[in-house]
């Protein structure tokens, strides 16, 4: 690191859900000197176009105009409030959701900013929550099973509904004519960088989490000829791009991008990445053994191996996934957060149930809970479970129920941990991320639970910061983004510390867990799937 | 009946948890002509007794003078509300909640009535619901089953904490010194009696369910003898006394009680009576086959057959206990309205819920309860079993949950008339009778659950009708109370119908209830018996 970068900048900027968030770090200590939000304006379009066009059931679009706004407005805010001369900026990296995909010409232009396709709802954004591609996943899964398709483990034997062969089979199938007429099927992480740069890199995280990329090569040609004559060239035609390994420059920043940011011409932009998988570098957690939990609505896991194995029910494991030359491993929980607040009753709040909820010793409450009710991702990968509390009685209080969610989750959290650990992926420490991080409870439940001490990122923007350590390598400004994390990144060890009592009884609560959770998870009782079966033939009756 | 009566009239009482009231009937028809209740000034002592001094952990005890004032308010403000001359009134009869039990000396005056015992909890009335006697109910049930006691099978093969022998055994142990002091251990529909008459005749009704009075005698010395020594005499020092039949008159109305009443002395006053049992003649429903569940905040089933037949989980099967000459069998569900009432949320009511639940198809709700908040009473016979939600989603609603758990009181009603049936006592016709009854949602189901139209009693004072039956008949204004039933009771026959298109998808749901059922409650997975054992440690530590 040259002395220079005491007066040296990097740019990160996260592109969520709703809205984009810019910060602005020093590239000698990474220290966060100014940050700024911008919201979209379309939000995600779930009902209707902005025409007013309906929407199908599942359905969650974006408009990717929306993510310029955050360049234009999020980002000089970001220089502004930190107070930094914009010349003095060497870099800017970015993080996005994913699998989020845009459909757009051979130059990058959205098919939705055509003006003969507005009308079209397969022009707009997929965002990675839309989940109308169920059927077109379910054949991908079924076909490559039935093939043998080698790729097929590294995803723990199914294919995401979420992922860029689904989302694109569907397009296919339900508007040929705006299939034809798009060129590349671009993750929104790399059109960004795009726009960024005028260049297109696919970054090697996505192309192998979302875009089922593995030892360089895609599905074949006769495996998709199979999935529907017409899906044959898919990779061919509209997916294959040079592949950006993460932490590298896809190119600089264009005359263009400069003037919406106001940022120097010609600076470095780092290759696309995922929010939960940039988060790992800001939180110090690259080497094999490090778990990265993200935990909000939902919990990502990310974790670094040495080699490849399959573990079962795990989202994927990626060459380069979470850091050029380690293998990266992702699983998840489908909810989380979003299931704590599903219980916190009308003229209650989160922090009034969790002050309740952690005056009580482990166990006395007396219930046990499957936190299923957004489905099961790792390692069950199945989104037909839902959820289920047990052991009720009329006294049972809303902070009861509450704390066993809790603690559920946390039940969830182990058994992804025993069940990478037991396909010999080692967890050495167990870092959290995310927005839960700074709930007390919580925290402390996941230490029991888990029988380990959890370590803690040491920024409340985890993955803008991480977007900035990938900026920094990209600009040469460390040798590679292990070195820039360590310079820059931030991690506080063992904050929350097991109580061996408390874990004593998690034991015997998880042992119950598990033995409902292979009940109900593993096929011996298929009740959960026979009630929604009902309940579809009840909708629609 | 002769034409004189339509001048005449007489009193049920019916003594309720926490009020008596009092109805003015008409014997020739049994017009219901004017109602008063009057709320027990102590209502349920469960923590301290009026004195202050403080009680265990599932304590619930009475103050006995409150029943007197149930007699000495509510009937004289029913006559007055019936504008009837009381002259004209030719008997009064009762109906008591069991069992309920108040220690006394040999002339009948409470123990706690005495100033000596005034501060002792064991001198008071034990309610009903008073449960803490539970480990000498378990030292019953088990040494009976060692023993091959034959009156265990009557009882479904176990004896509740609820019941005469376990409370009388737990004040022997608790406090010898009251237990030396009381010379009967009384029934409170018994004690009631007593105070009308000056009699003490102990009903054929709760000897049998209650005081396990079987084929006209009781648990042997031997028995008494091995559960404690110095429990040996127990049947012959306290308990034993002349039996009374249900509708034979136990005595006539003394002159201290038609001063409470305002009634004319020497009246005929019935036998005592329970509160469900008696309403199986209000609802006229005293043929084999008719099935009486009167539903409130839990149920109790009532029907006769004609021989005592052993049904596995029922309550109890008792000769002559409901009707002389037939065998009475009760069945139960401990939780029902009260679980209805448990998933009310802060801001809901249950008639906005129950119209919004209303609205649902069956199936719609993709939920699956088990009704188990406050144990299972039939047929599994298990306070240790505890409630089930399964199939939550995010987007469950409480209108979801709220249909759902009305439905599983459907399935566990539905377990109990199969069991029935299955062990030879057919259930030919289904009478509502309590509170319930007002709610068309919960009939609705039922009859959809149970594929079975519904009968509904035809008065909202059941038990008070019932009781006022038992009094014409112990008046002699009817041959027997079949006879008074035919005349007075009200029943409205197949109010409820079931819609086929229903009635098939709850067989679905059915099936996956009674696995569900079945898994849980028969011992193949003990969670809720565990998660139980765990809640006490956690408490205790």
């Amino acid at each position: 690191m040259s002395a220079a970068s005491d007066q040296s900048f990097v740019v990160g900027v996260d592109f969520g859900t709703l809205s984009g968030r810019a910060v602005v770090v020093r590239v000698a200590d990474g220290a966060e000197l100014g940050t700024a939000a911008y919201d979209y304006p379309h939000a995600v379009l779930t009902d209707s176009l902005p025409s007013g066009t309906p929407l199908g059931h599942d359905w969650a679009l974006q408009v990717p105009a929306d993510y310029v706004g955050v360049l234009r407005h999020a980002v000089p805010a970001a220089v502004a409030a930190a107070g930094v001369d914009p010349a003095l900026v060497v870099a800017i990296g970015t993080d996005f959701t994913a699998c989020t995909m845009v459909p757009t010409t051979a130059d990058g232009t959205p098919l939705c900013e055509l003006a003969a396709y507005a009308d079209r709802p397969h022009a707009y954004v997929k965002l990675w929550k839309h989940h109308a591609a169920q059927p077109q996943a379910d054949r991908i899964s079924r076909l490559a099973a039935a093939r043998g398709e080698p790729w097929l483990a590294r995803y723990g034997g199914l294919i995401s509904s979420e992922w860029e062969f689904a989302k694109g089979l569907q397009l296919l199938e339900e508007d040929p004519e705006i299939y034809a007429a798009m060129d590349r099927w671009v993750e929104a992480a790399d059109w960004i960088v795009w726009q960024l740069t005028g260049r297109y890199v696919r970054n090697a995280c996505t192309a192998g989490y979302k875009g089922i990329r593995q030892d360089g090569s895609y599905p074949s040609r006769a495996f998709l000829a199979e999935l529907n004559p017409a899906f044959a060239g898919f990779v061919a035609d509209k997916l294959d791009q040079p592949i950006g390994q993460l932490g590298e420059a896809a190119g600089t920043l264009s005359a263009r991008a400069a003037g919406w940011t106001g940022l120097p011409e010609g600076i470095a932009v780092a290759v696309g990445n995922v929010d939960a998988h940039v988060t790992s570098a800001a939180a110090q957690a690259l080497d094999p053994g490090q778990l990265v939990a993200i935990m909000g609505t939902s919990t990502c896991h990310v974790i670094n191996g040495a080699e490849a194995v399959a573990v079962p029910g795990m989202c994927g494991v990626v060459d380069g996934g979470v850091v050029a030359g380690l293998w990266g491993y992702e699983a998840g929980q489908s909810g989380v957060g979003d299931i704590f607040a599903h219980y916190v009753p009308p003229t209650y709040t989160h922090e009034r149930l969790t002050e309740l909820a952690a005056a009580q010793r482990p166990g006395e409450h007396g219930l046990l809970v499957l936190d299923w009710h957004s489905g099961n991702r790792s390692v069950l990968v199945d989104h037909e479970l839902s959820g289920l509390v047990l052991g009720e009685t009329l006294a049972t209080r809303p902070e009861d129920v509450y704390r066993a969610v809790v603690e559920a989750t946390a039940f969830g959290t182990r058994t992804i941990v025993e069940t990478f650990e037991r396909a010999g992926v080692p967890v050495r420490e167990f870092v959290v991320a995310g927005g839960l991080m700074k709930n007390a409870l919580v925290m402390q439940v996941y230490a029991d639970v888990l029988r380990r001490p959890l370590s803690v990122i040491g920024s409340e923007q985890g993955p803008a910061l991480g977007a900035a350590i990938h900026a920094a390598a990209a600009a040469g400004a460390y040798p590679d983004v292990r070195a820039a994390a360590a310079a820059m990144g931030r991690k506080r060890e063992a904050v929350w510390r097991p109580d061996p009592r408390a874990s004593a009884v998690y034991d015997e609560l998880f042992e119950e867990y598990t033995r409902l959770h292979d009940y109900f998870g593993r096929g011996q009782n298929a009740v959960m799937r026979k009630l929604r079966a009902i309940r579809r033939r009840a909708v629609r009756s």
